[in-house]
């Protein structure tokens, strides 16, 4: 069965390009992505497969009941786009001032959308049930993915693949890993309340600045002396405002930065010395310190036989010409979610632009991919689900 | 001679509110202060008193030779306003949006014209001459004073002396010290420019954030470590900027501050140990560090004998309750520079506006101060001046 | 009468010279000065003096009144050595290894015991009493000050005097001044406790090397930030002691350190800060701090009125070329208790070695004074304490 | 051949274990361990092993040929002991007081010298060579391995395996990895110099503590700011050491600490950074910082190869319960030494002993392990020998 969904896969490259341009030329801001949303909807409507809209905010689920008896498998992929200006040269650019696909979000949907196509055209040979989760809102914080399961998304799933393009990689390598994959992210809102005065008579006064300095290198100590050397975070304060005359003193700064960790332990560890840090800074510099923790995603953290369903479906795929196990990134992704509730595993599909040697990072302006890659992603997504439900299969 | 004078001045109290009143309905920003210059040209115009305008910019000096030898006396008072919205409720409130006469050059000025009227009227019996300097800029650096000096004001001057309305300071209340009075003022600007990344990844950045708290901390050793305990030394950084996204390291640091500082050693110690920090911060934290030290006024230092003119003529005016030795202040005056050419004092005529505990301080929108100072100012820079003449009369 | 008495005096200066020579080589260390009070009391004893021994400890008072009706004024002298071995080369070099007056108490007590023999001779005239206070412990806290004021030896007392040989200002030259003279000296003790552990497992430990060098730069912002600068302060941290092997995470620091100031209101902000940023470190570092803040002697603050008896009896001292007003000075002295008691009067009597540019400093193992000095010394306090009571005689 | 040699060792165990306590009787420190030597060359010298004695000072290398040709293995064991205090009772507890076999070099040592007999025994059916290096001074810089290696103890050899007894794991258990294993240690030694000078008069000194303090918390700044949160480092200020009255500025502060890291790339950062932020706190703090940076053991990188030879080799030794890839620890070794020059690996033999819950860490005065591993250290070693000449075995 697995050869003719891949063909069914090969013969639908140009119409996944096709898609992809598409909606690339019509990006949308997380939470706002209506447009997009009625696009996929009419997808599975004109194909006759079931779907559910509005699933958790702008969400679609499709379901594709096999004709034998089995597992189900969710497949995930995400549509929003970003606030970026679409800075490159190509006929498919933005035609929306200041909103951008520069994180790929384009080509997950178009490659979902025909995994969905091709799993329906073979649906007598399934064994068992494929779920298609068309996520909106990635990338703002708090995301799609938990309302998506709050409003039932992973109800009677048993595993669940996604895959991130990853346009660093060379195209054709697939990247997996069990355990920690990407970092949970948490932002830091910070503002330091002093006693503003003239800058000739500090004793009047509370100095705000002379406080968030202390706070800002005290800070410094949570990564250097309160984690385990062994095991990864960053704290980066990335905003520090106190905008006054030069002879006055301040009363007031306003700070935010964040946190990435992959254990629980360590996020834990992380965000109680940042808060004792400030409890202490504020009695020291005599001000009064308000931080608002606020956790965003938790890690991405895949399971092990889940990864390995991966791995050896990706070393099947024909244009898959290498696989490895690769380090944890720091990005954050909301697919974490997910993991928290079924088993399941993340992977990155290479979609490094041919001839070129130093790619765009995502989030840049001139962020392009390897549109080859939507295939590689396909089949890959597909095997591992294919693989999965025919171990466990009802005989 | 001196009751002559002093009861003329009694009589033109009416006039002298009256002209206070109409310059500060008038205010004019420092540099940009030519209506007032006209107005107070027209008063010398009038009298027949020779003056000459545009004198370093739009000051005005005017000198009225006594028809008996003698020395020669400088008065000055200076007349530019403020970029502050007037709030207080007067008939006489500025008429003029966001720019107020809040630190009572009105005052000085209308004093000034009338102690002039009252010499121009008196100069049969005068011993000398006396030169009225009406100086223009001085709340805005570099102020006006330097400028009038190279101008050639103090040509031919033996003696300078000045006041400064205090709204601090009982009505009634004169205060003189001989040596430091008023703080040399110095401005900081500092950027510091690292280079800005994520904030997962510090290692590739150099974040400006952090490297600019470590400055503001090594700043307060300047005055606990560099300064003689003994001396009054404040740095303060009353800016701070480093605008960013939450998880973006900064790549700049804008700050700017003020040093205060009454000796010229202890100022000097400052200026070095603030570069030398600079340049050590930036070392150590691998970021580029450019300094502004800008000397604005440097202190008023009074002399010792112009000093005991001022005590012993205030001694003498009918409606002064109390003269004081005051202790020095940190506020700064461009009067400073008169006294780096030749010998005079500055002094404080208290003007705590009736009937108010708390008056507002210079600087306030709603700063006000006591008419009736008018006329102790005024017999007081008289006093000392005909004592001047008459000690160093020509026999 | 004063001319007699300075003419005593006079003949005295080859004894003064001798006592002092004796007891500069036989120093005694601060609350073991049992030979150094017995030979005092022997001074006494042999003239007839009355007088009390073990006052307060190792002090002695003695008593001249006057045959004529008065006041009583107290002088007092110190007369206990310091832990410093005597470098010097000279005749009357310390005899005893590690002890030395280097501060120049053998002339304050030399001084002292010759103007009682004076005022002895002279007592038909004397219209009043002289109090003479011999004070042991001038140099180690608590100081000998406090006990003997304890044990009564201001009773009666309406003024007194005291003065300090100092060799860093010309011999012939007397200082005063009033209000605060000598600074408020307090000693800080803190332990830093955190918790040791490996070098490579921060996380494990409490690192207390961070802890306290937080502690060390925020208590520079006591100075920089929490004192009027027009005010002197000064907080230094002397000992920092964390031995460890290189690799082994300091569970302990061990500081200590010294407070200088002048005003009531400034100690007790340099107090409070200091308790305040020993909390905030604590609590942000997450280690204990244990901070003992010894308040010490008080700051010297001379009363007006005894100034000026001072200044004038300087004033007319044959062997004074010069009297000024000086400014305060940092080191610390218990006759400080004296002024909280009784209105009064400290000064610095000129005492530079003749043909020395650059004097030893007190305490230096080379100090040494101009022996001259001493006779100005003593009719200084003669004078003034002659001054006073004439003034106050009873007609 | 692999089963007669497990039976030669499970026969020698009692006298593995025999061994082990005479050396554990008789520990010798580093670079002094002369009599381990003579017993370790008198083991060799009774079976008529060839041996070097003094090999790059007090190390011995056997050397096994087999009677059929093949590739040559060394295996390797430290004999070193460490300046600790024996405090565990124990029938073998050390003699020599303050020294103690804490690390279990004694066992590493009774090992080998037990597999070398048994190979010994079964020359005759081996293919190829048995290097046997008996390693001294592991535990102090600068080790005895360079030493050894710069005498020839690697000449010839192939392959090389090694073992540490490891008392926090429990027995039954061997753990090993591919790539970085323990890690790099550096030592930092740093002077501080100031200036000193009365706690009352900072401006006239240059307070080494403040810098030092400093120099400190920017230092926080390497791990925090400067290394990939992705990899590991640490940076640990052990000792800060100023010694002062509390009332005297400190002129010079003594620091040591330890650098632990696993890539070359991240310890040039540390180093780099180090030395950067040292030079820049010399000049904002205007003091002279004086920085030893010693390299000392590079981190212990394992081939991959070898490593599998270890894994299989550990899975077939009967008395392993368990094996499993560990994640690499920070203590340092210099084994690291041998893996610069040939293909190689090593492990941690579990040997935590039985009922405890809680075993004392090496290097702790009470540490022992379980005498039951020394048959798995030696099993695994051999067989991983064994494996790597049988597969290259000349045919």
């Amino acid at each position: 069965m697995k050869t003719a969904l891949y063909q069914t896969l090969d013969n639908k490259l140009p119409s996944m390009v096709k898609v992809r341009r598409h909606l690339h030329m019509h990006p949308e801001l997380s939470f706002h992505e209506t447009k997009t949303a009625a696009f996929i909807a009419q997808w599975y409507e004109t194909l006759g497969i079931p779907y559910r809209a509005n699933v958790g905010g702008n969400g679609i689920v499709a379901t594709i009941k096999g004709e034998l008896p089995g597992k189900t498998v969710a497949l995930r992929a995400d549509f929003d786009a970003l606030p970026i200006q679409d800075e490159k040269k190509a006929p498919y650019s933005s035609v929306t001032d200041g909103v951008c696909h520069a994180c790929g979000h384009d080509g997950h949907t178009s490659t979902l959308l025909h995994v969905a196509e091709s799993f329906w055209l073979h649906k007598a040979q399934l064994q068992g049930t494929i779920v298609l989760i068309h996520q909106h809102a990635e990338e703002l914080h708090p995301g799609g993915a938990q309302s998506m399961i709050d409003d039932g998304c992973l109800e009677g799933v048993d595993m669940i693949f996604g895959t991130h393009l990853w346009s660093l990689t060379p195209t054709g390598t697939v990247q997996y890993v069990s355990g920690p994959m990407m970092a949970a992210a948490d932002k830091l809102d910070i503002v330091v309340q002093g006693k503003g005065g003239h800058g000739a008579q500090p004793h009047h006064a509370k100095d705000a600045i002379v406080a968030a300095s202390q706070l800002v290198l005290q800070l410094q100590t949570v990564v250097s002396r309160n984690i385990d050397p062994l095991e990864a975070a960053v704290l980066s304060i990335g905003s520090f405002e106190a905008r006054n005359p030069f002879n006055v003193i301040a009363d007031r700064v306003t700070m935010s930065g964040t946190v990435r960790t992959f254990q629980p332990t360590v996020r834990n560890a992380v965000e109680e010395a940042t808060k004792r840090i400030c409890d202490g800074v504020a009695r020291s510099a005599n001000v009064h310190i308000d931080l608002t923790y606020l956790r965003s995603y938790p890690a991405v953290v895949n399971h092990d036989v889940a990864t390995t369903y991966v791995k050896k479906a990706a070393e099947k795929v024909p244009e898959v010409t290498h696989t490895e196990q690769m380090v944890p990134v720091m990005p954050a992704e909301d697919f974490a979610y997910y993991l928290e509730h079924v088993e399941g595993a993340f992977f990155f599909t290479g979609a490094q632009p041919d001839n070129v040697d130093e790619p765009f990072p995502h989030h840049h302006p001139r962020f392009d991919f390897n549109e080859k890659a939507l295939l590689i992603a396909a089949k890959t997504l597909t095997g591992a689900a294919l693989d999965y439900l025919s171990t466990h299969a009802v005989k």
